[in-house]
């Protein structure tokens, strides 16, 4: 496909209009003002449109679009016990692979090519990302209340034979995280032999990190240390490692988290609607950590939108830091696209240029809320909706346009899903 | 027309599923659960749709969409020296009435039926709303700077002439409110006879009050009392009042705007932006006050996006007391609809009932980031996106659907916005 009269986000975050991106099987092959000399057999007009990056969600739990707007307003606690570990336990694996894939319709109307997940039923999840075509960088979230070695747990297990049977799957667009819950649902020994583990085979880690105030208080108290501490000492942080929320996190925590080259995750919305806090962006970039942006779960937050996502992350420190100056578009833009990518272990995308994979959305610049434009790059992150993204491609190709997926029937989904979801309800009366 | 089938939000704000409504002329003539005997010109099935009142925004400068992205991440007063007020100087009434209406256009996309709005320019904003059929609160901002009498004033008989001319125009879709700009830019005189002309013709006021804490804290040094008492003490707010923002008011100031009946517009995201602050939307409903939302201008949001400013509306105040149950998605909805209405002088609207105005919208359910309901306000305020509002009513009549104007052509409207924009920051170089 050759993209043309097109206006475009390079790979500096920098806007060129009227330009030509051609796309060859999986990759962009031309960025250029000239026409290409190349036939394609394509054509995209892209006269009122813009093309950048599609979006790295860097922390998520997909299948609990299931759980989206049950129970609200309570307290961390009451939410968990009376609603979402309830519900859970109710799972079963057709619900996650029809909620997983309800996520990933949401996820491509919204822009995002490729998310960072924590759950279970991680083979339903994989059956899902193989069927739609996004990518996605899966981990079996590991807990461990007991004195058993790591080998004697099924969850462990199960991470194993998924990063054996999946980990690059599909032309690299599966990737298999080992998945640590958080410091305060595991303890050293788990956390020791997790780190050797990854080591061994070299996989990723995805871990929960001083989410909340009570969780970082309560480890200093249980460790003399905090979670950032804890967790690098037991050496975790030691292969490519995603932590989210790090709202709490101090400042030798922030050393710790830019010299071991950490992912911070931050998640504005769930963060902000579960009173959590607001993760001090402005200190953690300045500090050289690698800072990406995720949506946590649709229980708490409750959508996927990850336009609404990078306009919470771009003004939530400003309020809380009582600074208007803080985090600049170009900041959150990058955090959503090119330190997302960088984040999962993806190297070949997260930007437009040439030879690197055509993960790119389309977005709409002839709607009202999108003109005048005194500065593109300030209307995508302060004035874009969620829907102005009019075309979301994978690997080349195109997953969403205009409404309409090409390799998820959604009607179907959302039948299922409702299904599924009224039959757990009726198991919890 | 006859909506059938349609999940609807009722006068409660109470969900109700497969309702018939019938709406004849500009009001709804039936809300029931069997088909009306009366027949109806025209069938909307509202399958997989739901129905409720249309958004009040209830502070606002709409033409400042030409703004829009034109300064962003700069300290408040560099922001406004540097690009605002310049901007403004070189204004003229075409602008105004182009940009007036790109932002009509934006706020039918995103489900905004009535605007409270402060500007100058008024007689090109009058056109603008004549047109495209919305409604709106119109005020000329009044400053005074000087001794002079308010009689004195251009803006004062700006006002006059445009109250005489246009109050309760268009079948009531335009009101004429007085709008006193603030507090820290007139002075007690000016205040005092713009409250007695007010009394005298029976007219509202809108204006701004306690945004940020240097103008709170600068009053109470100028007057020993806080905008709210000094106002208040003049008799400001002896009729109808929208007050905007109200961030920085203590208990005083509370009890006042709740006994005075003022209706508090809360703009939360341009609040963050600009780092004004959090307004105490739990403290004001505790004690009786009026709460409604507010846009602000582009300029500080950067978007007229309702569905967005409610979900920040919902959440800024859960982390900013860190108590998630507070502000919970009903009274979010009655600050969008029938605080909002009410705040405008608007008895006739605001909800679904018999007798009432058709200012409505209607939502596509059938998106995925709508599914599962477990609850369908949880899923408008936190999971909804801007443009699943499918169709916007006024006074009965279609005006946006589908993301087709009835009134409004948008493609003219984009052209010269661009060229008004253009246009002036030529003159500014």
């Amino acid at each position: 496909m050759l993209f043309k009269n097109i206006t475009i986000l390079d790979e500096n975050i920098q806007v060129k209009e009227n330009m030509y991106i051609g796309i060859t099987n999986d990759k962009i092959d031309y960025i250029g003002k000239e026409e290409p000399k190349k036939k394609y057999d394509e054509i995209y007009d892209g006269s009122g449109k813009a093309l950048m990056s599609g979006f790295f969600n860097s922390h998520a739990h997909t299948p609990m679009t299931l759980m989206r707007g049950y129970g609200e307003n309570m307290a961390l606690q009451e939410w968990l016990e009376q609603r979402i570990f309830p519900f859970e336990d109710k799972l079963y694996g057709k619900a996650v692979y029809y909620g997983t894939l309800l996520g990933i319709a949401e996820s491509l109307k919204f822009g995002i090519v490729s998310t960072t997940d924590m759950y279970y039923f991680c083979d339903d999840m994989v059956k899902a990302v193989i069927e739609s075509g996004v990518k996605n960088n899966i981990g079996r979230g590991i807990t461990n209340f007991t004195d058993k070695d790591i080998y004697d747990l099924d969850s462990f297990h199960e991470t194993k034979e998924l990063y054996n049977g999946y980990n690059n799957a599909e032309n690299g667009r599966i990737k298999i995280d080992v998945s640590l819950h958080a410091e305060y649902t595991s303890n050293p020994k788990t956390v020791k032999q997790l780190a050797e583990y990854m080591k061994e085979i070299g996989a990723g880690m995805h871990v929960h990190v001083s989410e909340t105030k009570f969780e970082h208080e309560e480890c200093k108290k249980r460790h003399g240390l905090t979670p950032v501490q804890y967790l690098n000492s037991l050496g975790l942080f030691d292969t490519r490692t995603t932590a989210a929320h790090c709202i709490w996190v101090e400042d030798e925590d922030v050393r710790i988290l830019a010299d071991k080259g950490v992912t911070v995750a931050s998640c504005p919305v769930s963060n902000m609607k579960l009173a959590s806090g607001v993760c001090n962006i402005p200190l953690l970039l300045s500090k050289g950590v690698n800072v990406a942006i995720g949506t946590d779960s649709v229980a708490s937050n409750n959508s996927l939108n990850f336009i609404e996502e990078i306009k919470f992350f771009a003004i939530a420190n400003k309020e809380k830091r009582m600074n208007p100056t803080l985090v600049t578009p170009k900041e959150a833009i990058c955090a959503a696209t090119i330190s997302g990518a960088k984040g999962q272990g993806r190297n070949d995308t997260g930007k437009l240029a040439v030879g690197l994979k055509a993960d790119l959305i389309v977005l709409d610049l002839m709607q009202p809320n999108m003109r005048p434009i005194h500065n593109l790059t300030n209307n995508i992150v302060y004035s874009a909706s969620g829907n102005d993204i009019v075309m979301t491609m994978v690997d080349g190709k195109v997953l969403y346009k205009n409404g309409e997926y090409t390799t998820i029937d959604i009607e179907k989904v959302i039948f299922e899903t409702e299904k599924d979801t009224n039959n757990i309800l009726q198991k919890l009366k």
